[in-house]
Formats: C-alpha cells, structure tokens, sequence
C-alpha cells in the first residue's frame, strides 16, 4: 500500500483546533485502506517563536521538504506584534512558500448554495459563484530586494521593497491558470496595472505570448487589477479563472473569497514546479481565514476550510479525486442539514462547535 | 471681485462630454455674481498624444501650475493601447499629480440615498454609506525607481518596480486624514501590508507617532490591507476615514466606490502642500470613473461625478462652502426626482442623457 507522509502544521490561533479536525478525516481515510498517511506535526509561527526563537525551524523546514504534502493552519495574533520583523509568525509561511518553490496558489471562491444568503451581496449575484484565483506566490513585492528600512543623513527613514518579475516566472504561473482554465469555463482574465507598473506591463506581455498555445478555445481578457477589484463587486459571476501576481492576489482573493459569503470554507493550494523525475509537486495545504486570534481556543472555530483544504490535497497530490469529492459531498450535506458554527451562523439552524462540526462530516463520510 | 482660474483638462472618452457639463454650472457660478472664475481649457492624454505627441505638452502643465485649480475629465481607452509607454494616456494624468505635489487624494464612498437599491451590496449595508478614503498620490510604486524592463543574457527579460516612502511623506498624509476624521466620525483605519512589506512597517510607525498629537478624540485603527478588501465588502459602514498609500489606494478605493452602487456619481480631489505663504494647495479635480470609450461621444454619459467633482473645488480650493453645498444638493434633488442616467438605470426611472442631466441640476440651482 502506498503510504503518504503528512506534515501538519497547525500554527497559532484557531489553527491547532481546525487541524485537529483534519486528523480526525485522516485517520478516517486510513482505516478506509486505500492508501496510509503517516503524520507529523511541528510548530510554525508565534508557536514556533516561542519555543525556538524563530517562525519555524531548520528542521520543520526540513520535515517540509520530506513530506507528499503540508497542512497549515494559521499564524499570528496581537501576542506578536512586537517581536522582531525576521522572526514575525508570517515569516514562516513565507519561507515555506519560497523554499518549497510553491508558486502556485490556487483560491477557489466558490459559494456553497447553503450559504448563499450570508454573502453581503445580493443573492442573484453570487449564488453558483465559482471562481479560481490562481495567484503568483513565490515573486513580486513579497521577495524582491532591496526591502529594507534605512535612516538617512537628515534623521528621516526610508522604506523600499521591491517588486521583481521575470518572463519564466510569470509564464508558469500563466500555464497554471490556463491549463485549469481548460477543465473549467475556459476562460482567464489576467489581471495588472500595465498603466502604472513596468512589472505589469511584462506580465501582460507573457502572459499574451502564452495564451498562443492555448488558443482559441481558453479565452483571455486582460483587466486593470482596480477594476478588477471593483468587478468582483458590481457581478463576480463574471470570471471563471484571474491570473495575478502575489500582492494583487493577496487582496483581490480576500476580497472574492468574501464576496462568496463563505470565507470560512475556503480551502487554498499552494504547489511548486513538478520534479523533473518523478513529476511530483511539493505542496502546502491552508484554509483562505487567518488565526482569528479572539475565539481562539474555545472550540468555536470553523473547520471546514482546513477539511476542505485536506481535500485539495488529496485532489491535488495525491490524484485521490473520488475521495475528494467524497469529502466536498459531506461538507455540503452537513450544512444542508443545518448544521453551522458561529461565524456562518444564521436564523433557524443548528449551532455546533468544531469538534461538533469535525464530527458531523465524519458522520457524513 | 476675486477671479480664479480654473483649467478644464477634458482628456478622452466621456470627459469630454462630461467637462462640457461643468462648463455650464461654471457659467452659473459666474452669472451668481459672487467670484469669478476664468476657465482655458487644453488637452490630456490620447487627445494631447493625437495632436502633440505627449500625454501632456509643457505649456499645458505650465497652465496647471499657475491654475487656482485643475478640473480633469479622463484619460485612456484602446485607441491608444498601443503607444510608447512613456506617452501613454495615464502619463499625463501622473505628470499632473507628480509635477503638481498632489500628494492627498480624497475619494469619498457615499452612497446616495436614491441609488442604494443600484448597490450589489445588500441595502442595509450602503444605506447611508459614507466613507472617505485618503490616498497617498505621489509616492510609492507609482514613481519609485528604479522602473524598468531590463534584457538578461540569458534572453529573459526581467521588470521591476520599487515602492519608497519616507517618514515625512506618510506623515504629512496621516496628517491630511486626521485633519479630515476630526471634521466628521474621529476615525482612522490605516491600511498597509506590514507583514510583508517594510513600506508597511514605517507606514504602520509613522501613522503611529503623528496620531499622538490627534488622540484621543480621533481613534486609530491599523488594518491590513488584504483586510480591509474583506472588510469593504463585509460591512462597510464600518468605516469613516480609510488612508492608505498609492496602490492600496488605487485598488481599495475603487472597490469601496463599486461598493455604494454611485460609481458614476463620485468625485474625487487631489490636493498639494499648502503654500508657505499664501496657504493656497495646488488641486486638482477628477471623477472616480474613467473614459468608458464604449459610450463616448453618444451623449449618454453621466456628469454628475464631474460636476460634483467641481463640488469639491469649490469646497476645498475657493472656500465656497454653502455654494457647493448648494450644488450637493441639485445633485441629490434631481436624483430624488427620477433622473438617471444610462449607468444608474432603475425601472420605473426616468432615463436622460449628459446634457438633460447637466440642464436638470441647472434648473434645480
Ligand atoms: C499571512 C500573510 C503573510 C499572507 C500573505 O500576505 O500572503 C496571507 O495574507 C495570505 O494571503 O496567505
Ligand atoms: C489612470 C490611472 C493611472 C489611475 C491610477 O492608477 O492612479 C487611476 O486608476 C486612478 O485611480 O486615478
């Protein structure tokens, strides 16, 4: 039997009661005996910060490295806004996203028909909304150098980061939203500020050149990332794949997986170039929410978005399709039935905790 | 009688048609009999590039800078996808902020009370919205260096672009947003990305440390960017004043405009350093919305954004208070009325074009 090593990294905040919820779905899935998931656990974040000094390890790096998949959960809170700006909890995603090469970062905003009515926008607009954000994650203004804070002579201090994009980088990230785009709705709009940014003027241009290959049948619309902030909007149901780069994505994903009035449930994949040899892609696992510091540990937080990141996992490294569908089914029914934790709470339904949540779907599966 | 002069900067698309209409309210202003503005009128963007061959000719910007104030229409549209990039449309409209130092640009999200249902956002979420954002226009990854687009051996090509920002630039728009909170809810979100970006970190220092001299009747919030994307769609009332730097701005503001379903009603203002001895800023006046060259030139524009943009000169630059207030109203009334323009549409509305829109408001002044 093949077996599929896991590293779990729960993180800060609510992250350590979501992943417990997906060991539960691990383990559900070893007794199934299809296949085995050998897990470990390390910390990352202010966790790791506290023990070790640092965001994450050498070693937990290392484990990363080894493993078919990471599972994340969250990292940060107020507890360390004050520690040193390299060893901040975020830090430790960033360095596994860019020593694991994870260039690829795939946000469905999706709305679940059970949640269409607690989106903000008007129901017409956003129920069936499915979305794939597929966001560039190792380049941009997140890694380019200089980033540095300097004093100058006058007393002043200067800020600089640096926003750096290369051809090849922007062209795999294209190839990622149109090979999607091509089991989808065909359809890609890219989105930039050519008017502005000379790092937006490339990408248009890559991404134009790749689109050859993949036309006619994949559409592309090139899009002003403001206007495509305001489209996501005024008629999300618009798009079918957006291609950005890191700092665009990392605000036009919020703003749709919002949008979607489902922001508790969505999962994100974040994967690297396939290996030459095996063709196997390192990959990280995480819900869309952040640590949601104020109700952390008291059992009230959503686990759906971890579950559901646990699912893209198994569709994304481990070609485990059915049992990811298998999976996506007993979310859908659980919230069918009414069940809902605080954050998705509506009139009329069911009010459970996490582990009531983490239990249902078991149920469900 | 005092004389102001005011450029009328129509550029392409729609503000054409669109500055026609403030030309008539300028008339009006001019027949009240209380100052006197003297307007000249030049070319922007595609026009300037059509006829000169620049976004915008140095007699132009001379002009400008001896101006009491500038009323700019829109720049852009496909005709001139295709130019150089440093003779692009929106190069003219950046020539104005930079060479101007315009560096506080004031966008107001309001939703007018006629239009709430026009919202994608639920009604009880923009019913009574009112929002300013604060952006920082003059700094950061619009004109940081270096900007290019560089050839590498290996034939690769590589672009960048820098943010920068020094203390005094954030500090003097901190200023510009408490100034402004104090006249209306005592509220600042400071948007910024310092988890990832140093920009962020001093942003985050410097708002910090000019709040002092403002609390504790005006509150403080810092808020991430990526957030604040969330939040604006979440439950934006929430909100009073929002500042936040030149790209977030760009992108924030214009969601946050999409948000009051007004878009096509929205002005905005960029306003310079007071002068060391006359206190007069340098401004400039513009509608949120762009060019729309799908209906330019068909009278179907709507010139209400516009107009209210010439609001906000009278407010901000000539001290005309009560007669912009005066204005405000018009507005509001032949809204109340029925009248609407192609893009505010209702049914059961009464459907005008630019100029029965422009003649309206007249009437109601
Ligand atoms: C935690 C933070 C560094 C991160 C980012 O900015 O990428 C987060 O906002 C995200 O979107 O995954
Ligand atoms: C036209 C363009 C250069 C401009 C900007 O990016 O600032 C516009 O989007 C705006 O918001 O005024």
């Amino acid at each position: 039997m093949t077996t599929y090593n896991l590293l779990l990294l729960p993180g800060d905040g609510i992250g350590v009661e979501t992943i417990a919820e997906v060991e539960r779905i691990v383990d559900f899935f070893n007794k199934a005996g299809k296949v085995k998931f050998a897990t470990e656990t390390d910390l990352v974040g202010g966790a790791a910060y506290d023990k070790h000094g640092v965001a994450i390890t050498d070693a937990a790096m290392d484990k990363a490295q080894k493993a078919d998949a990471v599972i994340f959960g969250a990292v940060g809170g107020p507890k360390w806004d004050g520690v040193p700006y390299a060893v901040r909890p975020e830090a430790g995603l960033l360095r596994l996203r860019k020593d694991l090469g994870l260039f690829a970062n795939l946000r469905p905003a999706i709305c679940y028909p059970a949640l269409a009515d607690a989106s903000s926008l008007k129901r017409e607009l956003v129920e069936g909304l499915d979305i794939m954000i597929v966001r560039e994650l190792t380049g941009g203004v997140y890694f380019g150098e200089p980033k540095e804070i300097v004093t100058l002579e006058s007393g002043e201090k200067r800020a600089v980061d640096t926003q750096v994009y290369t051809t090849s980088e922007i062209e795999r990230i294209a190839k990622v939203a149109f090979d999607l785009a091509r089991r989808r709705g065909n359809k890609v709009h890219s989105a930039e500020k050519r008017n502005v940014m000379r790092t937006g003027v490339l990408w248009n241009e890559v991404v134009t050149a790749t689109h050859k290959s993949y036309a006619p049948d994949v559409k592309l619309e090139h899009i002003l990332a403001d206007n495509c902030a305001m489209q996501l909007v005024r008629n999300p149901k618009q798009f079918d794949v957006i291609v950005t780069d890191n700092l665009f994505g990392d605000v036009l994903s919020d703003e749709a997986a919002m949008a979607t009035g489902s922001l508790g449930m969505l999962p994100s994949a974040s994967l690297g170039a396939p290996d030459a040899k095996t063709g196997k892609r390192k990959a990280l696992y995480e819900p869309v929410h952040g640590s949601a510091p104020d109700i952390a540990g008291k059992g009230l937080a959503n686990p759906i978005a971890t579950i559901a990141s646990f699912g893209m996992a198994l569709r994304y490294s481990f070609d485990m399709g059915e049992e990811a569908d298998l999976l996506d089914k007993a979310i859908a029914s659980v919230l069918a039935a009414g069940l809902r934790t605080g954050d998705i709470m509506q009139p009329g339904m069911n009010k459970v905790g996490t582990a009531e949540m983490g239990s249902a779907i078991l149920e469900q599966l």
